[in-house]
């Protein structure tokens, strides 16, 4: 078993209440689990919601840790009506990538997908355009072309949903299509949408050229979790770049694609480690 | 007539066309000035506008820089049709705060002004709230408490404008009143506010508040120049602080208000030193 | 008893191995403490440093506090041969400030004192300047004039001394004199400086000056506990702002004035929420 | 002609004094060019340097262009005593890449290059490693390899130097061995290093480390010109990214890669658009 096998990693929400923390860390003891990093969050120690992240090595074999988890659900888990998930570090999330035209925050994420820098295993590209087949395809990863076409995007949807099925995780490295509601229900992973300005603000289509119309003085980008509603699902990162008078729309867009394609990276990265947790419509990124 | 006694400032704004810096350097030039720093900005080659801040060290009495002046007019900015103001920069501006109970902002301000950072006077402080006087007074300055009651605003107006006649720049260290067309078109000089998020996100009240319930991974403030349209001047100077799911409100609060004094601070100095140009709605900033 | 005064706080560093965690949080909770917040870091799981800072509340008087604290160090932290402070947040560390003639470290710093930022209470100024005393006075603080002559140092010293016993913390708030090794270890607590570069680059004097000379593209500040050796001790924090060609060396000291005040200022509030711990010649911040 | 190729470039430094920017824009405008941007920079107004860089369009073929040069040489840039240099746009840099085997920067200057975002041509990729070949020649780039044996590095300078005469530009995207006094003599045109950490700190080999050890709260990036004293010549971009007790020697690595090749991209834009001027030691970016 090699070094990160041996890791094991526990998300835990619930209300917050006394020996929470004890009750967790004494099983672990007990257990002979050794813990590596640990982080709590309380929205408010009275009447509020309690949060953890933890990593623990546990030399188990994969019979002896069903075994392991099935008594933490009755012992741990159940008294304290916990929503949790356990598992192996050594599964890495399965990802696939749906993308339009540009180019920038596609060949960053693979590039930092082939570095090894994501907890994750980029499998398939799928886009409504062909333009990015051969830079995908020189990564060695398959690329499947989906065309979206007027009036026909519930049958689009359905072939993609078809070349998703079995991912964890799907990220729209600037995907140009609003995905359907019903597309998300059925898809039933979580999506991740970078939005190319500093929401709220600019939410909808061409913030670039709507900032520089606003004469606002940096611009932003914007990960997120993609809900029905457009723009407005959770946040997980934001970040924004300086930009002057000088700087026309196009200038814009350059400067913003740096700050894009570095919080889309911050937001999968974090995501696959499990740094990610959701609190109504707000993350607890730890 | 000492070094700074000695420096003229001249802006000009005009349609762009060939010959206009020609022009310019070659009246400055043969008048004797020498050329101490210039900034020009064109929005488009063709068809677009010029900008362009110059300043240039002349040494004239009154009576002959009175009499440079009518000869640029009609030398120079009649023929380019170039809107243009000049002056010596020994004259600082005469600056009147308004503020409410926040007290940073004010502070701040005060103490640059003390410091010598400003090219201006702060001549007066005039207040909804009798809190902040003795604050103000150890700095030196006279504080005017003009209670804005229920109903009486329009009559709390107009002791405003009489105490702030005469100066020439008004800028608002968090005064929690909107201010009425009315009162703007009668005070004719611009006016500065500094609201505490990153605008247009969360204009009106309470940003922090909606901030925090939106998730925003940055909280932000904007200095602006005040219109009609609340929160919707053009914006002279924005930046942005990091914040996390630890933080309520009351901490985005607290490190925004640090963010606040240094955006504010940053656009009354640009615009005592005549750096801030208007161009539609947006600001150019040299 | 009030809501603060409930909170107890808990520093832990020890040699990680299992079971840590579990005895603390067990032992916490059959003490009837409800934990409202923690952070812990391992340097290394294996054979690593481990550190944890903890806050709870606990309805306990003074002698039964006394007594837990007794249990914690028999069954706890004699066990895992643990470093550790425990104490209710109610008690305010109290605070000395030297300083010198710059005054917006200073007056930031009484600034936050007074409108409660800081988890500490400041008592007295001192100063080798008699400059600034009004402004001192003027937030309702002591401040002692202690000059120091040339060859005359170490009896300014034993005046500096014989003023700051009592204090938990003393910050130097650009105090321009070097303390000697014999004044901190008679001083025997910790001692905050703000140091006008980012460190390790142009530690000793004219930090400015020089980092004008090399034409670097920003300049810094850093905020670390003093040792004997100069500007080398741990750091706590740093930032930094951007310079340009066009900032003569008054420029960056008044830019990066601004940065100092601001690092000096968390440095000093993190201090005081026990949030900075020692590991070698480096911190841990929480 | 294309838009672009209309477009020329004009670099002066001189001796500061009056009638510089009349006789420059005067000269101009009776040539019948159209200044479309300006930028200058005194060091000082009295005995200082002058420094500016124009863009102007000019409709000329080459010939005239070539005569209206040597009248700016007679009746300029002569009586004035410029160092000045005049070019048309349209002619791009010609570049050449030296690598070793760390990817990040060599690719982002890649694809940026493949983007259009360069005022250059990247013609060349040298390389001490065979690793990167597939990858560079994935962008239709040639690829040499030239290994540089202990004790054989001037036979290897040489083979360097006969692969790199032509190109006006020599971009080190993380060269992991340092250039003789000598080839850079021979060599004869602006090499830009990206050295990895916020120099002058931590000059020389292993700065993560050596960060890592000294507990810095940032880590940076310099871009600069390389002289023949290691990290020490003119800075032209530098930034840094927050780093926190959690991150090892290895993540700060990872951070710091980010920073690396933005600060470098960005250093070889400015350069290839000849927005940066020596002055001393130091650089002038317009």
């Amino acid at each position: 078993m090699s070094a990160i096998a041996a890791i094991t990693r526990l998300l835990i929400s619930c209300a917050d209440r006394p020996g929470i923390v004890a009750a967790v860390s004494r099983f672990l003891h007990e257990a002979g689990a050794n813990i590596v990093s640990s982080d709590q969050h309380t929205t408010d120690p009275e009447g509020g919601s309690f949060f953890m992240r933890m990593e623990f090595t546990l030399p188990m074999d994969r019979a002896e840790h069903a075994e392991f988890e099935r008594r933490f659900a009755t012992a741990v888990a159940e008294p304290f009506a916990m929503h949790w998930q356990m598992w192996q570090v050594s599964t890495p999330k399965r990802i696939a990538v749906m993308v339009s035209r540009y180019d920038h925050c596609l060949l960053d994420i693979l590039w930092r997908h082939r570095r090894g820098e994501l907890e994750g295993d980029i499998g398939l590209v799928v886009s409504n355009h062909p333009d990015l087949r051969a830079d995908v395809e020189a990564f060695g990863i398959p690329f499947e072309h989906v065309p979206v076409e007027k009036g026909r995007k519930a049958e689009a949807e359905q072939r993609q949903l078809a070349l998703l099925a079995g991912y964890d995780l799907v990220i729209l490295a600037r995907y140009m299509q609003i995905l359907s509601a019903e597309f998300l229900e059925q898809l039933a992973v979580p999506v991740i949408n970078i939005h190319h300005s500093f929401l709220p603000a600019f939410a909808g289509a061409g913030p670039y050229q709507r900032a520089r119309e606003k004469g606002v003085k940096l611009v932003g980008a914007t990960a997120h979790y993609v809900t029905p509603e457009l723009d407005a699902g959770p946040i997980i990162e934001q970040d924004v770049i300086r930009v002057t008078h000088r700087g026309d729309a196009a200038t814009l867009e350059r400067l913003g694609s740096d700050i894009e394609r570095t919080v889309f990276a911050r937001a999968v990265k974090w995501h696959c480690e499990d740094r990610v947790l959701l609190h109504e419509n707000t993350t607890i990124v730890f």
